[in-house]
């Protein structure tokens, strides 16, 4: 195998060129659940005149936000960047990747690591709802307050990542299941995001995602064995 | 409000007490996205008797491994335990959760810090494919190799905690789908689950989740509103 390399931006925004796939993304008529995770891509070319409506971006979100978190306390954050200058701000922090300028929104998935001092508001709701007494409701949020407070920073850090992961799951399929595609991105400065958008310092980042009408479908899936990936009851 | 608290167990426990839904989980004709993410809830009681066989768990995992995930290396890795005296094993490390002994099998989501290895088996299988030329597809795992090689423990762990995130999420729309529920956990003991299931030095835990037939449906979703948790361009 040969030793060349390619730089980190060469190497992100390859991938556009080298991915062979002719189609344009799959527009759903059946938007049944495994319809849609079967054929969700990452779509990294995206039509730079198609605008989505704010409206519309907010009921993504708020589906995506319906997924489950840890303790219910919605950790996830969205960062959503809609304007075109915004966007070109961002494009050198994202290593020049194209689809960040072309797709309609980059949203921000980001997390708070003080999100367990929504407690209160969080559990009220339940107990107004009828679904917990108002003296447990009370209790419950004090045990949170209790256990989240004395966790160290990179505990809190790792709920908001993985909080988020499965919001960002949940948005892609909901985006997709509306006929939009996305694509999630790791390969930006972080740093420079965070200072770039004024991130609060309480915030984690988890991804950039691309949302828009994608013009080119992106790779067919290619996945390892589930067997190589899959252990039953305890490693040897 | 009370000062009273619990400690992480009875907190951990309490609420399937106090939640009080009474119904039993929604089986669903229709399996439209929207619908498996609406009704998707996280089910605390499961009926102990009900076996899942392994094919449809296979299957099932098959389904949450078409995820996306940074760099297609696909860091998600499941350890499905479903001898029953390995849940027992479990169950104290997990803070005595019944769903844990009661619910068809748990599912611990894993993540591979050292996933990058398979760099070159990943994008093979690409090319092979006709997707991507050989070439530079040798370039591309180089370059993979050189960059998620660079990276600290911390930064290869954030990558497996949301990748992780977002299988589990498709993990559980799958199942609601199938007509299963689950229950993602993060209260349990990392360091003796790792030691009591010989867990792989390079493995991140990211959850534990329960899956099988609910008996009881869990908490009606209650969620902050979409505008105190989303912001548009930059943080000001």
């Amino acid at each position: 195998m040969s030793q060349k390399t390619m730089t980190k931006e060469e190497y992100l925004n390859k991938v556009k060129e080298i991915d062979t796939t002719s189609e344009a993304p799959k527009q759903l008529e059946d938007t049944d659940f495994l319809t849609v995770a079967k054929e969700r891509r990452s779509v990294r070319q995206y039509d730079p005149d198609f605008k989505i409506d704010k409206r519309e971006i907010r009921e993504l979100l708020e589906t995506a936000a319906l997924a489950p978190s840890s303790s219910n306390l919605q950790s996830w954050r969205f960062l959503v960047i809609e304007d075109q200058a915004e966007k070109e701000r961002l494009l050198p922090i994202a290593n020049n990747q194209q689809q960040i300028v072309d797709a309609s929104v980059v949203i921000a998935v980001l997390g708070d690591r003080e999100a367990y001092k929504n407690a209160d508001r969080i559990y009220s709701q339940i107990a107004e709802k009828g679904n917990m007494p108002e003296d447990i409701k009370d209790m419950y949020v004090n045990s949170i307050f209790d256990n989240y407070g004395s966790f160290p920073k990179e505990r809190l850090a790792k709920i908001a990542h993985i909080d988020g992961g499965i919001a960002a799951m949940q948005l892609m399929l909901a985006a997709k299941a509306k006929g939009y595609d996305t694509v999630p991105m790791g390969g930006y400065d972080e740093a420079q995001f965070i200072e770039a958008f004024n991130v609060p310092e309480n915030y984690e980042t988890v991804m950039l995602l691309s949302l828009g009408k994608g013009t080119k479908a992106g790779f067919q899936k290619t996945r390892l064995p589930i067997d190589d990936i899959l252990q039953w009851n305890r490693f040897e």
